[in-house]
Formats: C-alpha cells, sequence, structure tokens
C-alpha cells in the first residue's frame, strides 16, 4: 500500500499506474458497417488490387498517348471515335491506331488505351471523328490497377480506431465483416450514506447520486461500456462487498468516493484488502482531485475518484479515460489533439499543482477566446456553463489574461 | 430550377440553402441515462433548491461564526464539541453559545450554525473540546441552500446537446426523464451502373459501393440515423423511383451521384422533379467537391454529393453535417471548434476557391504541425493516412509552409 498522501504530480501518476494497463484483448466478430468507433483486432492487408481495372480519372476520350503527341491547338490531332466505353462494364472497344473511345470518369480503360484526354481539350469534328488539341502523355489522367491500394498491402494496422473512411475503404474491398477488440467495461461504484438514487426524494441530509451517472456517460464516450453498481455505504464491508462484484463483473473499476478524508482513506484500505498490486497512487498535485486513487487489483485497474460530481468529472478525464483507450488497446485515441484558446482573465494557481478550470469558449476574430469560470467548490452547474476546461500546467503558478492555454472541449 | 454550374461560394451556397433547413420538432421521451447527446426539447427549470439544505463544503466543525471571532494561534477559541453531523442523516445535534460539532465535507448544517472551521484550523484539546486557531466568517466553507441551482432557475434551455455533466446535473435534481428531439433521419442514395453492393465480388469495369456507407458513418457520428438506399442505376427513372422513396422514409436525402458530368446533371433533374423548390445550388467553389448540389424537396433538403468517396465525404463535412445539426433543433454543435496546426508543406490552390486537403497531424514541441497528403484524384487511401482536413480560405491563392492553417479532424 502507497503511503497516503504523497502526492505525485499528474504525470508521475500516470506512469506509475502505465505499466499496470494491459489491454483486455478480447474480441468479437462484427458487420464493417456497425463498427464505427471500435478498435480493429488484426491488420487489415488489402485482399485485391484497387482499382482492380485501369479506371478513367476524368470525362473525355481514352486514346494511345503517342496519337496525340504535338498535339495543339493550331494542329490538332484528329482521332477517329471508335466507340464508347459504358459504365460498369468491360471496356468491349477495341481501339486501333489514330483511334479514341469516348470514356466517362471511372470508366474502364479500353487494353489499347494507356492515357484519358480531357473532354475539354478535344473538339467534335463529327459523329466520328474529333480533334485533339492538348497531347496527353502515357497514364495522364488514368487510375492505374493497385494505385489506390495493391494487393496485400497494409490496409489499416490492428488497434487502429475505425473512422467513416476506414469503414468506406474496408466495405470497397469488400471486407464486410471484422475482428475488433471488445468494449472495454467499466464499473462505477457510488459510495456515500447521504446518496439516494436519482428517482428517490431525498431527505435532510441526503442528496441524489449524480457522479456515478456522470461518469458512466464520460465511459461511454471514451467507447467503454459503463457499469453503475448499486450506491455502496461508507464503511468496509458495505464497499468491499461492491468492489468485489464491479471487479467480477468488469475490466476496471471506478470508485467516486465520498470527499472526506475518512470516506477516501476506507476507499484506499477496500482497495487494498481486494488483491495486489492494491493503490499504487494515493495523492496527486492536481486541482480539483488531489486526493485521487490510483490502483490496480490483479490485472484490473481501480480508481478511486472525490465524490464532488465536477472534481470526480475532471480526473477521469485526467486518468480513466486515458486508462479506457490503453485498455481498449487502440493505438492513438480519437480527439487526442486539444485546441488552444486565449484567456480572457487571469487564472490564479501555484507551481508545482496542475489546475482544470472550466472555461466557456467564444470565438472573436478567428481567435478562440476562453472566459474562466470560479465557482465555489468545483459546482457541478459551472461545468453546465462550459464548452471545455483550460489546463494551467505544473511548472505555472497561475496563466495570466491574454496567454494561450490547452482546452479540452467536452 | 437553378442555372448549371454557376457557381457560388461556399458561404454563398450555405446562405443560398439554410433558409430551407427546418429543424424536425419531432419529439420522444428518454431516460435521462440514455441521453447523451441526445437534443433536449424543453427548458428545464430546476424542481427544487440544489442542495436542498445548507451543506459543509470542508472537513471540520460547524460552528456559529462570532464563536471564532478573534481566534488566533497564540489565543484560540475554545469550543465545546456537541457531537457529530451523520452523513445522509438530518442534522440532530443542537449547538449552544461556544459550541461545535465535528461536520465531514457534505454534511448537513445545524440550524444554530453558519459556518464551517476547516480541521487543518482546529486542535482537539481533549474528547470533548478542541481550539480553533483562525476566525471563520458567516457562510464560510458551507453550500447554502440553492446555491448550486435554485428552485425554478433555467437548468438546460431547449435544444442543448446533452453531455456528461449535463445528465449528472438532470438527475441531481431528479430529472429521470426527458423529452429530446428524435434522431434526423438522413437517406444515402448510392448511385451508378458501375457499382455493386460490397459484399458483391465486382467484375471488369464494376466497382463496389463504399461512399454511401462512409457517409453513413459520418451522419451517424452527427447524430442521425443513416437510412443506405438501394444502388439507383444512371438512369432518370431508376434515380426518381430510388429517391421518391428516399423522401418518404428520411428528414433529408443526399444522393452520392456519379462523377461524370452526365449523371451529375441527371441528379440536378431527377431533384426538380420531385418537388418545389428543387436545385437551389449547382456548383460550388470548393476543392473537391466543385459539382455539389444542394437543393430542398418541399421541407426536407436534398444534397447531390461527388461520386468520388474522398470528396464526397469532404463536402458532406462542409453542408450535410451542418444540416443534419439543424434539422436535429442543436442549439450548438459539438465540435465546433476548430484546431488550429502549423503547415509543414505549401498547399497550392485558387484565389477564390475553398481547398481542403488530407493532412497528417503530429504534435511537436506543444505544437501542432500538419503534413498535407497530396493524392492523385483524392483516393480514399490518403484519407485514412489522414488525421483532419486542412482548410485553405477562399481569399488565398494557396497557403504557405509554416502558416497556421485551420484542421478540421477526423
Amino acid at each position: 500500500m502507497a503511503d497516503l498522501f504523497t502526492v505525485l504530480t499528474p504525470r508521475e501518476a500516470w506512469a506509475t499506474l502505465e505499466p499496470h494497463l494491459h489491454p483486455i484483448g478480447r474480441t468479437e466478430v462484427t458487420a464493417t458497417t456497425d463498427a464505427l468507433g471500435r478498435v480493429l483486432a488484426e491488420d487489415t492487408h488489402a485482399p485485391a488490387d484497387l482499382p482492380h481495372f485501369a479506371r478513367s480519372a476524368m470525362d473525355g476520350y481514352a486514346v494511345r498517348a503517342e496519337d496525340t503527341h504535338g498535339a495543339t491547338e493550331g494542329l490538332p490531332a484528329y482521332l477517329k471515335v471508335a466507340g464508347e466505353v459504358l459504365m460498369g462494364r468491360p471496356a468491349s472497344v477495341r481501339l486501333s491506331l489514330g483511334e479514341a473511345a469516348l470514356i466517362h470518369t471511372g470508366g474502364m480503360l479500353p487494353e489499347q488505351a494507356d492515357a484519358v484526354v480531357m473532354v475539354e481539350n478535344t473538339r467534335s469534328v463529327d459523329a466520328t471523328m474529333i480533334e485533339v488539341v492538348r497531347p496527353v502523355a502515357k497514364g495522364e489522367n488514368v487510375i492505374q490497377i493497385g494505385e489506390d491500394i495493391a494487393k496485400g498491402e497494409l490496409l489499416l494496422p490492428r488497434r487502429s480506431v475505425l473512422r467513416p473512411q476506414d469503414i468506406g475503404s474496408l466495405l470497397s474491398l469488400g471486407v464486410t465483416k471484422v475482428s475488433v477488440f471488445q468494449k472495454v467495461k467499466v464499473a462505477l461504484i457510488p459510495t456515500g450514506d447521504e446518496l439516494v438514487p436519482p428517482e428517490t426524494e431525498p431527505g435532510p441530509g441526503q442528496i441524489r447520486n449524480t457522479s456515478a451517472f456522470a461518469l458512466a456517460a464520460l465511459a461511454a464516450k471514451a467507447g467503454a461500456i459503463p457499469i453503475v453498481m448499486d450506491i455502496a455505504r461508507d464503511n468496509y464491508e458495505s464497499l468491499k462487498a461492491t468492489a468485489q462484484k464491479a471487479l467480477e463483473l468488469a475490466d476496471m473499476v471506478v470508485v467516486s468516493a465520498g470527499s472526506s478524508v475518512s470516506t477516501r482513506d476506507l476507499t484506499a484500505r477496500v482497495i487494498d484488502s481486494l488483491g495486489k498490486p492494491g493503490v499504487l497512487v494515493h495523492g496527486v498535485s492536481l486541482r480539483p482531485g488531489k486526493p485521487t486513487i490510483l490502483a490496480s487489483v490483479g490485472r484490473k485497474p481501480v480508481f478511486g475518484l472525490p465524490g464532488n460530481p465536477a472534481s470526480a468529472m475532471i480526473t477521469f478525464g485526467v486518468f480513466v479515460t486515458p486508462a479506457i483507450h490503453r485498455l481498449s488497446g487502440c493505438r492513438q485515441p480519437p480527439q487526442r489533439f486539444s485546441v488552444k484558446a486565449r484567456l480572457t482573465r487571469n487564472i490564479p494557481s501555484a507551481a508545482g499543482r496542475e489546475d482544470y478550470v472550466p472555461v466557456k469558449i467564444e470565438e472573436r476574430d478567428g481567435e478562440l477566446h476562453a472566459e474562466p469560470i470560479f465557482g465555489k467548490s468545483n459546482l457541478l452547474f459551472a461545468m453546465i456553463q462550459a464548452d471545455g476546461l483550460a489546463k494551467v500546467p505544473l511548472d505555472k503558478g497561475g496563466m495570466m489574461a491574454g496567454e494561450w492555454v490547452e482546452i479540452s472541449l467536452f
């Protein structure tokens, strides 16, 4: 068990947790059309050339390039139109010397042709004769066999997160089913003697369970399957029983513990009782989120987050979302590039601490401006007003109005 | 019917289409826990104060502030500990003058208390007595009734896209069901004599239908329900019959037409035959995407996009995604802020044309760099390599290496 409150920097904390994060590796087969956002489990190579025939990239005439050499406006090349290439059909036209075939974008190049003259560079003489006013080189305006992708080439590596263009590309090669990693299951444990379920009217001293559902939505957004557990009470037996069940059901467990010192310690004790290595990090130089617990039980990561819903969401974004991506097996998480905006007001902070402040973003004169929303005790409603979170780096004792700040958008 | 190829700028084209975009307005009721990403159909006001009792923001002692006035390290205030406030219970402790109650973060303030002294600012004298070494002001470390949100206050306006924090906030107030706008249905019509379904082995001259599925994934990403129609053939009757069926099934129709001039004209003719006002824009100063058609039939927008999958995806992002957001009724589309990156190479363009170029993004020294991926005829595989699209504005005749460019991320 790690020392209580040996506070690490967020980077150190992540580095401590990281060796304990293993992709879950379970796979399933799904229809490619249903695979948006899923993580590919196998290298996928092109099973065929694409295109599998030489195609015209333009509307015009399929020609032998040499028949157009030297053609100019003043001295055009005259070509006989031998026919038309119909879309979706084998190119049945045969070209003899000095002949051309009418062809449409995407049409199959006749065997004897090696280039396409754009229609704009031709003039019609009569029904069977055209003038070509500019020469074409061999291969001009032609998409060659395998030019988009050659048979056997790596189309998408294992661990790619499938985007619309990836889905399209797989289908263009006839890959209608793909093996993907199963979604990561994340159990969320609400804890607190004061909590009641959302559908219950809270009595004096009670509040509704909110964090677990906000975190469940964040987990879903990160590509995981959230499982919201029943509310655990602020005692060892209740939390331990719930956490054990959660570890059976899920690949990862997130406890949103109460914010008092005693419930945080309880969470750490329970995690340590569940298995090795137990608590790895207890305390991070992060605001909000100082009491964050990072742990691992067997091969399953376990997190203890602050009970305050806003603080819980922010620390979830800092640690749990990247951990979900890691367990999902994805190579590069989506939305990994952050937006930068100019601060409209100073943000006080302390050097040696990373701060996340909810901000409202406005675009003015093509520049993004971030207006910090300061609120007492990280009220959830500041998070509703906000478009994202501004990050004050560890080494800065606050940031000044006018400085550029990194924003993770909601 | 608009003049053929009176090319408009993208901004003019959108301004022409925009008056024809009407939110679909159909609503449904869903569980709040299932409402992530949905668009709220009604203003939602807080049905109760949150919190509905004064809560402690800290671990410490609930006190009357006046009992601590003037307290210092050297001359502390001595307070008698009258009891402990248990979490989730009414505060049953009654405080007399000179008394304090042990309280935890989130605990209910006893009626007679008006502030909380942080435990760090107290010392224990014996089991029933503490020293307070710093005074607190009235209200200090207390979250007042209604401070997060007051009863009747607007929690979330109609047309909000629900994010994790919004879900949490609704549940915190007991709003377990919400009325949301139904998802927009988008029909996608693949067109072309050369197309075969993805599961079919294409013969010479044939290719698999790809665009419609890539566009379906884009529609799903934009929050819509995609409906992929059967392949329409390159003739008036086939396309018209398919388009009529699509208009019955969906709120919006997207035709990914062949790229040849004849199929583009066919699409425009069919759209005009379906109803008023018909084609609004035919031709946009956009690359790729010049032959884009924007139209409206009755109150339903209809789009004709290039047949090339990469071009179709890019024009979809420029026009169809914003149109889906408009029809969905959302106030502010998610991901409305773009990322900026520094170009690593020149991008040639022509003034008077807006260009979109696939780019690979790399982070170096805290700055994003965008490497253009140039490819013949917008091959789909350039889109696989890319992390996003760089936009070369209309008024620029290309952009230079080192310049900042706006990126829409995939």
